[in-house]
C-alpha cells in the first residue's frame, strides 16, 4: 500500500522528519520518497504547488488524499494503519495524556529552536536585533530546562510519555536531534542527551537520518555555550 | 464526571475557547469553570503555577491527569468521551484527513492572526517596525484567502472538514470568530462570514462566547481595511 504513497521532504527539516519516522515505525517503507533542495527554493516548485498550495515541505499524498502538516500527517498514519507496525497511540488513559501533552508542547519546543537557530531566516536584513534574538535564546534555554525535568521526572530510559515510543516521540525528536547537532552540550542537559541517544539508536531513526547530516552543516557551534 | 474537571481560562483567548467548545460538544457542562484576568496577570498566579509550569491558559485537568495544550485537551476528551455528545472525529478516511490538515493549518492561521493584532504584545516597545507589522498583516490576507477558497470548494452551510462538525471547527472556529469582532468584513470575505454564522448559533459556541465580548473590547476596527 505504501507504493500509493508520495512524500515530498527536504533534508534536516524537522517537520518532514516526523513524517519519515512515522512511515517507518508504521512499517510503510516503499513510499515514493522524493528528496528535494530547499535551498533551490524547490519547496516552490509546481510539483510541490500541486499537492500544497503552502509551498511548503513536507507535502505528503496517500492516493488521492492529501495531508501535508506533519502533525496531520503522523495522525493520519496511526489511523488508517492502527494495527500495523508501532502502536502509536497508547491505550492507558494517563499515558495518552501525557502523549498529547508533550506533543503539543513539542510545538512551543520547536518554535523556540527555530527562533535561536533560525534566527536570521525568519527576520529580514535590517530588521534584525541583537535584544531580540538574545531574548529568543534565552526562551530557548528556558524551554530546554523544561524538558530536561520532564525527562528527569520520568527516569532513565524512558520516552517521552512513558516506557513506549509514542506519536510524541515521533513528533519531538526531530527538534532533539536537531539541537545536538546545532551544538547543544549533553553534558549540560544530560537527560536530554540521554534521549538523544536511545532514539538515535531506533531503526525508524536511523533509516530517515538527514542525509547531509552532520558532514554538510553549517552552524554546528551555535548552541554550545547554551 | 465532569466535577472531576477544572478549566482555568480567560474570556476571549481562542486557545482557551477551543477547549471550552470541546467540553460542551462532549455534553461535559459542570465542569469548574474558573474565569481569571490576563490584565491582572493571573495566568501566572500560583494555580495556574500548580498545574502549569508554563503559567498559560488554558490550563486543565480532570481528576490527577492534567492536559494543558488547548489542541491535547480536545483530543484527550474526544478519546476519553467518544460516545457522549458530538462525535467529533469522523470514521471516514476522507473527511478524517480533511479534519487533521485543517485542524493543523489552523496553527499558522491562529498564528498570522496573532502576529497581525497582537503585535504590540508580543514585540517590545523600542523593537516594534512598521515594515514588520506590514508584512504580518500581508500574510494575514494571503491566509485569508486560503481559508476562503477552502470554504469556497466545500460549498455552502459546510463545516472544515465536510458536512458534521469535528475537532477541525472546534480548533479553528475561535481564531474566525476573533477574526470578525476585530472587525473583518464579511462582505469581502464571503464563506468565512457565512461558517462564522453557521457557528455562531451553535449551542456550544453560545454557551461559551466570551464575556466580555463586544462591549468591553479595544481594537473592533483593527481588520476593517484587511
Amino acid at each position: 500500500m505504501a507504493q500509493d504513497m508520495t512524500l515530498l521532504w527536504c533534508s534536516g527539516s524537522p517537520p518532514c522528519w516526523r513524517v519519515m519516522i512515522a512511515l517507518e515505525e508504521k512499517k510503510l517503507q516503499g513510499y515514493n520518497s522524493k528528496l528535494l533542495s530547499f535551498e533551490k527554493m524547490e519547496h516552490k516548485s509546481q510539483q510541490v504547488l500541486d499537492i500544497n498550495p503552502r509551498g511548503q515541505l513536507p507535502s505528503f499524498k496517500h492516493g488521492n488524499i492529501v495531508v501535508n502538516e506533519s502533525y496531520a500527517a503522523c495522525f493520519y498514519l496511526e489511523s488508517q494503519f492502527k494495527s500495523q507496525g508501532t502502536k502509536l497511540i497508547p491505550d492507558g488513559t494517563e499515558e495518552q495524556a501525557l502523549m498529547y501533552q508533550r506533543m503539543f508542547e513539542g510545538l512551543t519546543f520547536y518554535d523556540k529552536l527555530s527562533a535561536a537557530i533560525f534566527y536570521d531566516y525568519y527576520v529580514p536584513e535590517g530588521e534584525r536585533l541583537e535584544s531580540a534574538l538574545k531574548r529568543n535564546k534565552e526562551a530557548l534555554v528556558t524551554e530546554l530546562k523544561l524538558w530536561e525535568g520532564y525527562l528527569e521526572k520520568l527516569g532513565s530510559g524512558s520516552y517521552l510519555a512513558g516506557k513506549s515510543l509514542t506519536l510524541a516521540d515521533v513528533i519531538v525528536f526531530p527538534t532533539v536531534a536537531t539541537l545536538f547537532i546545532f551544538g547543544l552540550s549533553a553534558e549540560r542537559y544530560p537527560k536530554l542527551g540521554e534521549y538523544y541517544a536511545l532514539m538515535k539508536e531506533r531503526p525508524s531513526v536511523k533509516a530517515s537520518w538527514p542525509p547531509h547530516w552532520p558532514e554538510n552543516l553549517m552552524g554546528q557551534d551555535t548552541l554550545k555555550d547554551m
